[in-house]
């Protein structure tokens, strides 16, 4: 994309709105507008991330057997109040009466749903076990929205909800979400602490928290070092049965759960950060099926109210939870598979005909090897296209200028580091294929 | 996709709500559930078709130049106030009061949020032109939801939004989506007939339709038989100006519009036929740019309210459209390009070990090709097999049996014209890829 065609609106001021980190460069680097309260519009720049996220956590889900579905934002209260959840969910519930007087609510989550879904169309045991996930638009009435996506009120998420025939199969169906939930943050470049979570409004009794470090994280973790030794950010393919018990059962909670006084840790081996919660996962048994009826007929005939979980990764939060872990003074820092582009191209001669000539070649060439490349083709001063490059965050900037083009060489600057190296023109292509 | 794990709950017999072929045959066919008045879920098959549609209008878009962003389903109301649309709307608008009493709205349309968006990042004629797309469900309370997905109230749209400096080069916007709309439609395999049509809601005064041809479809239209001559379902890369003129000045139009004493077609060119409405495109010039004050400075220093456009596709709709355009006895006739699966295999002989042995094979060569496979696995009778992947309307299907097994071949069947010929087993893989 040429930046000077691209629907990318920076600033170069911090907006006095924006509290923390990912507020700030999402709106400074032209990722998202808002709207209204807890409204953001997803701007060109913004989007490719949001979809780079989407598309990680789809393959994981899918890769976990689990199969995708679409439900629609807005749902009929009529279910609610069959789960008794209509008048328990509280003013975050944004409720809607149609043109008919008919109450309806914009979904903040699905179980109801698919309870219904589930029960009308799925009689047997035989087939059992199913995990049906979906990555929809939810809509929460916070009190008072802040963090730009971190705490929106219509926020992307993924959702999904297993279905299996006894206790023993819904913990396996609870461990490949477990499981995958690790290797959907290993692959973004984060470190995700899974923590024994309340189940609130979901109900249930085993839940985990996925907490992701960050200096302004909005929660405080108390933690066993130990859980270090598992490096988290670059889990293997499989993880055997026995490291998901060990994981689930290392010492790791919320403070407002933590108690020094008993505390099984040792002093010396606990550790205590910041994160943000980017999923969570709940096993709560037959709470929905029992008082829905979602019953499938067992192998001896008899009616069996199903096991069911449910599990959720916020989409939309994770692009401000990225920035959180990874940003300096100057801007974003893109893990390679969440960032917009890999590259940024710079022309430092947009007033210089052969330096165009040679910057256009490469971006055509570029593009040519399906390298996602975003080209600072506007004539604007050196400053401001290094300014601009580094806010963005794409992980490697080219840098060409009329000198470096006597010499057949651009310079490239690797953005984590800041580290810079010649690199002759004719090697760039195969450097990032 | 093996179907014995597949959530697709297919129908035997025809839904009574269902008065029409699409929205029987999506019921049918395990596509959707409905789960309210208007509201649908979508099934992992029928999902798998709204994102082969979804990405195809994608790449049409991006094609022309137009840029993503995504906005949220949730609007604040002052904007439509500030347009005057927000009492002009009816009842088709979901309106909605948040827990602090503000006015908000499920967006039927996102011309003031644009508007919006625009005058607040854009200030100068150098920045234009601009064309501006999202994909995103939209709500309009219809007061008698019907026809399944063809007509419900929650639905996935496709608009985008033009922004030019004067009149001029907002036709050549205006000329540029009704390409892109031709050429979507004719990738989808469809006849669209492009229909000269009234603003409405939207305003302005240049408008088009585009029309499915259906047997079953809701409008009826009268055009000039001239149209046939372009070939619309083959239309290619490029298309002129003189045939984007000559398509905009046939006649064509809705009943409605129609007045036989005064039609400038003789009787015998005049063709007459049910359609689909799937596409509209509206130049509607500074309706809104006026009235929100969304001016940029022109090259004379001077504020100049912009030029704008807004183009909608139904993109959920268009899974309704193809199926009434695509359809016969059996079931659904689906063209490749939106297809769910390209092949469904079949193994007759579920409960003999070595033919199951030689699908299995065959399922697993074709999915590392890469190609498409719905394969039915299931233990099921040879008729109930046929039936199903009939219904499912995927375009091609392999079927296996012992018989065939012993001369190493396998049956392959067109689901279109329901031509068998034999195959041997080694030339599958090459047919399909």
């Amino acid at each position: 994309m040429r930046l000077s065609q691209y629907f990318l609106p920076t600033l170069k001021e911090n907006p006095a709105e924006a509290k923390i980190a990912s507020h700030r460069l999402m709106l400074r680097a032209g990722l998202v507008r808002q709207t209204g309260s807890g409204l953001y519009i997803w701007l060109p720049l913004g989007l490719r991330v949001l979809k780079k996220i989407e598309n990680i956590v789809r393959e994981e889900q899918d890769r976990s057997g689990a199969q995708e579905i679409l439900m629609p934002t807005i749902q009929n209260a009529d279910l609610w109040k069959e789960s008794g959840r209509y008048e328990a969910y509280g003013k975050e519930m944004l409720r809607i009466t149609d043109r008919h007087g008919k109450e309806m609510l914009y979904g903040p989550t699905n179980e109801e749903m698919i309870t219904d879904l589930f029960r009308n169309n799925v009689q047997s045991y035989k087939d059992l076990p199913k995990n049906l996930y979906h990555i929809q638009w939810k809509f929460r009435d916070e009190v008072r929205p802040r963090y730009g996506v971190m705490r929106g009120r219509e926020f992307l998420m993924k959702d999904n909800y297993s279905f299996d025939i006894d206790k023993e199969a819904a913990k396996i169906s609870y461990d490949k979400m477990f499981v995958a939930y690790l290797k959907t943050f290993a692959r973004l470049g984060l470190v995700a602490i899974p923590v024994r979570a309340d189940t609130g409004a979901i109900g249930g009794e085993l839940s985990h928290e996925f907490q992701i470090l960050a200096a302004e994280g909005e929660s405080t973790i108390y933690y066993d070092k130990a859980i270090e030794s598992f490096d988290l950010k670059s889990l293997a393919e499989d993880i055997s049965p026995d490291i998901i018990q060990k994981l689930q059962s290392i010492y790791a909670v919320e403070e407002e759960k933590h108690d020094a006084d008993n505390c099984p840790v040792a002093k010396e081996n606990l550790r205590i950060a910041k994160g943000v919660e980017a999923g969570h996962i709940f096993n709560f048994g037959t709470k929905y099926s029992e008082v829905m009826n979602a019953k499938v007929s067992g192998s001896d005939g008899s009616m069996i109210a199903v096991e069911m979980g449910s599990y959720g990764i916020g989409v939309s939060r994770l692009v401000g939870a990225i920035i959180e872990a990874s940003n300096d003074e100057n801007g974003i820092i893109w893990p390679e598979a969440a960032a917009p582009y890999k590259v940024g191209l710079i022309n430092l001669g947009a007033k210089n005909e052969e330096c165009t000539e040679a910057c256009d070649a490469l971006y055509k060439k570029m593009q040519a090897a399906g390298i996602e490349v975003l080209y600072d083709d506007r004539k604007a001063g050196a400053g401001q296209k290094f300014a601009t490059m580094d806010l963005i965050g794409v992980p490697y900037q080219i840098i060409l200028g009329p000198r470096g083009l006597k010499n057949n060489s651009a310079e490239f600057k690797i953005r984590k580091t800041g580290e810079k190296t010649e690199i002759n023109l004719d090697e760039i292509v195969s450097k990032f294929i």
